[in-house]
């Protein structure tokens, strides 16, 4: 007989910030939601070209739904210059969830990124009216000759987060994938307005994982040991404002073993097994559910996914594939996942 | 007709820090040594297994000067707890120039380095009477329960340095591959007897320079901007107990494109060269002579290549190789040097 704490009951989990791209990763990505315990994805627009209109994200939505119907996709656009606050009301109108906004050339496929904000103030108006959620990759760019690198490149960000926030204190805005101690602060410092996801990776790894590791190695890039630590207080804490955002970001094993890696770590197939074995080692499964299902829910006010029956997860020695594959027509895809041949404690039933 | 400043007449240089590994590595890299523009190589002993006897570097010494008799191989001993004050006196006697000590697991061979430096006191009292060099790998071991990762395992180490500076105030040391402004303060602020190796590749890179870029990976990793800049400053300076050590570290391209890539960056074949051009960007070359061939000889008290006649840079537009590669019995060896494939202002004539 299993003990009370052999086994774990939840709702799906819901990932408010995930890359489930286009084509044959798309394919092969999305029916591996469930299988990593989550029913609602709040989809990344960072295609090629980008999702920027209402249209491209109602049809991107549509492919997704034809995958894997059993998962409510939140649909986002992609923020440039070329939107216009008539496009925010008729996203809202159609059902998308927010707008993403990239600093230009700092993560995969950001080349049509922002470098200041300014100009966006009547989109993000349109967009407090509307009630749509802004999405904020928390990074300045890098450039050596300022001081700037990916290892101070979110903190340089923060006073952004500070400063959209006091000029639009009633939009909703979520800092995504914080990495360090000082975005907690910042985010914590906030209104109730101001939201943050965090990856299940970032709260595993800090820069020696990724130090020469393609497949741990993503931006932003994980920190020092005590900004891991002070993402792992926030979440024992059972902070509201701060949820699963899996950031999960395919990439094919030879555009990660190679001379210049892809950034991105792909966790969706295990996503919540990678928490609650994480949550276990820090002694709060208790937060799993709040963390993963619960909070982002309350924050973006959705309830989508919760009529649907538990999940339910089960303490075991399971061994994460080593790769992911799929056939192509052009040959084979393999995507290798975090963790990849590692044993985990926690495995859906 | 060329001008002044299109040619540069210099020594050869001395490399104060190089690995130039055994078998089929040794006999591709070691014939690049000269073409890098070296005729004085200061030899790592981090084999597989490493050098720890006098016998053992005589016959490495041998290996070497068999392959290329025109460079000086200046031999190291790798400092274990089986390292005797009285080996050290058989070492000075058969002219073994220093001992190497590596924290333990911080890099490449380094599973048998130290962990603490109070046992090794006999050895160092030995090393100082006998006028031989202790060579710092200076970082403590990462562990992230401690606070430590490879961003300040540097920094972490110099108290060390400076305790031993004080307990062997004569014993010669050098802290090799400085990456951080930190450990450029504690050696100025030391005596003459400490010196500071500095790699061609950390005055280029800073953190994002091999975030996912294996060939730009090493260890230690290259940190911020700001101690980039540290770097820089002090060779501008021409401070002449910061001198040149590559810690050129060759690995094969496919234990380096993979999902778990080796540290060491390959600058061997084209040291001169990359300084050259730097120092040029940085608009020193006034002072390449004295760091890559004048201030590391003077800290050793060595003469060796001088007699040579000088080496000529040219002004040029030279394209790094792609990969280095060699033929061998098992197949071909393949190592991607640093910047490959991209152009570099000066040559060697």
């Amino acid at each position: 007989m299993a003990t009370p704490t052999d086994t774990l009951t939840l709702p799906y989990a819901a990932d408010f910030h995930v890359h489930l791209r286009h084509g044959d990763m798309m394919r092969m990505v999305t029916p591996t939601l469930r299988s990593g315990g989550v029913n609602v994805a709040y989809v990344m627009p960072n295609l090629v070209p980008p999702i920027k209109t209402t249209e491209e994200a109602l049809r991107y939505k549509a492919e997704l739904e034809a995958i894997e119907p059993r998962v409510t996709y939140l649909m986002t656009l992609y923020l440039t210059p070329e939107l216009t606050p008539e496009e925010i009301h008729k996203a809202a109108a159609a059902g998308i969830a927010g707008v993403k906004s990239y600093p230009r050339g700092v993560t995969t496929n950001s080349d049509a990124g922002v470098e200041s904000y300014e100009i966006y103030y009547p989109v993000f108006e349109a967009m407090e009216a509307c009630g749509m959620v802004l999405n904020l990759h928390g990074e300045v760019p890098s450039d050596a000759d300022k001081g700037v690198c990916v290892l101070n490149a979110e903190e340089k960000f923060l006073p952004w987060l500070r400063t959209l926030h006091e000029r639009f204190p009633r939009l909703r805005i979520v800092l995504e994938h914080a990495t360090t101690k000082a975005a907690v602060d910042m985010v914590k410092s906030l209104g109730d307005t101001v939201g943050c996801t965090i990856t299940a990776h970032h709260l595993c790894l800090v820069v020696d994982d990724w130090a020469g590791k393609p497949h741990s190695f993503c931006k932003p890039v994980a920190k020092y040991p005590y900004d891991r630590q002070a993402l792992r207080d926030v979440v024992k804490e059972g902070h509201p404002r701060f949820f699963l955002g899996s950031d999960s970001a395919p990439h094919t094993r030879n555009t990660k073993e190679c001379a210049q890696a892809c950034a991105g770590v792909y966790t969706t197939p295990a996503l919540v097994p990678y928490l609650a074995a994480l949550f276990d080692e820090l002694n709060c499964l208790d937060k799993l559910q709040g963390f993963a299902c619960d909070f982002g829910r309350r924050f973006y006010g959705v309830q989508a996914g919760l009529d649907e029956g538990a999940m339910t997860l089960k303490r075991g020695n399971w061994e994460v594939p080593s790769v992911y594959a799929a056939a192509t027509e052009n040959g084979s895809l393999e995507v290798v996942p975090f963790k990849a041949g590692q044993k985990l404690g926690w495995q859906l039933q």
